[in-house]
């Protein structure tokens, strides 16, 4: 390792990409929102939490909560009905939706002070799905970009592929909307997502709106995208794309579950670079070290200045790499241990999943019955 | 009117198209269906119920209700969920959600005998439709001829076409997909429909096949078409298509709820022909005259050639259609009271739909549990 120093070149930071400047900016103050609000969000049981799920969501959530914001709802939950728009293993989801709420909790989302839920649990989520899927437009759906992605089409096309159309499920398609259906159900009025997420949330207002104009209501808000102050956790081995559960390289990951021996042999592993001379963030040139500022960032819930300050006494790659192994398994050690212990006490995930379906239903079922009765179905 | 007199053909029946022939086949038996078997319908609360729904649909499951099936279950309804798809107004899809309730139990579907419910009500159709939604490929779905008619894009085209998707709103391509999951949610093994419907129930076997090999079960049968013995009833004034309620030309039309002064207006305006001679029916070259000898027919559940034989002492046009009027009539006068009388006490047709969304919803709760059982949601 060489000896480097760290410092912020404010000039690169400008100059760094807009993603960068937006992630230090956000990572400054958490964005504000009124009394009266309902904050709603959703984790798809995809298995293991990692850490970019943890800076980018779940931590972000639990911090929302600390927010003095009086008669605010909030409510978290584990979207098993958007994971059956990918084959799914019934014991495997079965697993998954246990692990996911286990996450949640262990995460800080405390169910005496959240509404906890599987989606799956309030069938008021697909009923009103149906209602908007009547009122959301084939073009719309098709111009989505995850859809897009999803599908294999290319982001040009403004047409549906023969071949796209024959190895691709409609539930593909029908995930904004239900997504869409999920947050409105609830009359959410903030919604805490990834950037890769502004887009569905562009739908869900313009599908809002639509039902509004439609049946000469305010019935929905339009909800805002609520971006909660988190930067984006790349991959320790390929700081050019995401932390991902699905990476090839599993080095690349840091897992909310893991001992931390495990973490810190991944942290030693991450890629950095061979650059010498004093150290600095710069999301372009070095990407393997900013990713590393980024972290101890997100985790203290500092700004990139301010961490690079702190880490002034930082010499060496091997002395940061030592710190962020030190800050993540700081941060993970109870939520790992809480983690374990849920997963051994199924009884008490059941019964706070049915407390939660309770408190989100009762919501529902007033929502949808005033979306029925301005629909004429009553 | 000229004189003419009535008899078959037989030649020209063997040479008639496919269609007149099939009609009269099936005019001669109801199909069977073993004991324990569930039998399930919705019609479209579109409004008045014409002769030709009247015939094609609701007086058919009337008479199934009439076999001797021990255990089997009869599950009619109201599919307010699937006029979504078209743009509807609260008060008239309100009014016509009555209206629907109202012409079923008039028809002849006694509520004590069947189950009959609006589909709404029981939200497990919207659940299942999600779940079959994540299985139903996009290609299977293009390939819908109601789809591109309603989408207005070309029968050919296997893409969707970029002006087809700008203006069409997503209900309309997930409509078969909904039809699966209301005929599946109750283990339906017999869907009494008219021949447009045959492509959606090829769809709905191949999505319960698609589930039960997915999920390695026997869980869903393969529901089989009941036609269901009744002859196609054309438009009076122009019996080149279907009877309609969206006929520009009223006179077209015969409703249910129609006094006998205006069947017979209607009756007597019917185009017929100027062939002179003895009168035959021949769906080709006298389509007026055999459309009215068709509603003979069906009214009095025989076939055409009894019909005609029965009609000998028929000497003219005016006879005829005189006679048409008479049987219509004393067919729709009772049921034309009872709707009457229905649409005069919301009281009981709420209760008698509340009733039916109870016995309705205790199969799809049931069915429903067995479901996410399958698919890992438990």
């Amino acid at each position: 390792m060489r000896s480097v120093a760290l410092r912020v070149s404010t000039r690169r930071l400008v100059s760094s990409s807009t993603r960068a400047n937006a992630s230090v900016q956000s990572s400054l103050s958490i964005e504000k929102f009124p009394p009266k609000s309902t904050i709603f969000s959703l984790i798809q049981p995809t298995g293991k939490i990692h850490l970019g799920n943890y800076l980018g969501a779940l931590r972000g959530w639990a911090d929302l909560l600390k927010v003095d914001s009086p008669q605010s709802k909030f409510i978290f939950g584990v979207a098993d009905l958007h994971a059956l728009t990918m084959p799914t293993e019934p014991l495997q989801l079965k697993q998954h939706r246990y692990e996911a709420m286990a996450s949640l909790i262990a995460a800080g989302l405390d169910p005496e002070r959240c509404i906890v839920f599987h989606q799956s649990t309030v069938p008021e989520h697909t009923e009103l799905n149906w209602y908007l899927v009547c009122l959301a437009g084939m073009g719309q759906l098709n111009r989505m970009t995850q859809w897009k992605l999803k599908a294999h089409q290319a982001l040009t096309s403004s047409i549906f592929e023969e071949a796209v159309l024959e190895k691709t499920r409609a539930g593909v398609l029908l995930y904004p909307v239900l997504q869409t259906a999920d947050i409105l159900i609830y009359k959410s009025t903030h919604v805490p997502v990834g950037d890769d997420q502004t887009q569905h949330l562009e739908l869900c207002r313009t599908v809002a709106n639509t039902f509004n104009h439609t049946y000469k209501t305010k019935f929905f808000p339009l909800p805002k995208t609520l971006l909660t102050p988190a930067s984006k956790v790349l991959a320790l081995r390929n700081p050019s794309k995401k932390m991902s559960k699905s990476d090839a390289d599993q080095n690349s990951s840091i897992y909310l579950t893991e001992s931390p021996d495990t973490i810190a042999k991944k942290v030693r592993k991450a890629t950095t670079d061979s650059i010498q001379g004093p150290l600095y963030y710069d999301p372009e040139t070095r990407p393997g070290v900013s990713n590393l500022i980024n972290i101890v960032a997100g985790i203290n819930r500092a700004s990139v200045e301010d961490t690079v300050r702190d880490l002034a006494w930082v010499k060496d790659h091997k002395q940061l790499k030592d710190h962020v192994t030190e800050v993540v398994v700081e941060e993970f050690r109870e939520k790992r241990h809480m983690f374990d212990h849920l997963m051994g006490d199924l009884g008490y995930l059941d019964s706070v999943s049915k407390q939660g379906t309770e408190r989100a239903r009762e919501i529902a079922l007033k929502n949808i019955k005033e979306v029925r009765a301005l629909m004429g179905l009553n």
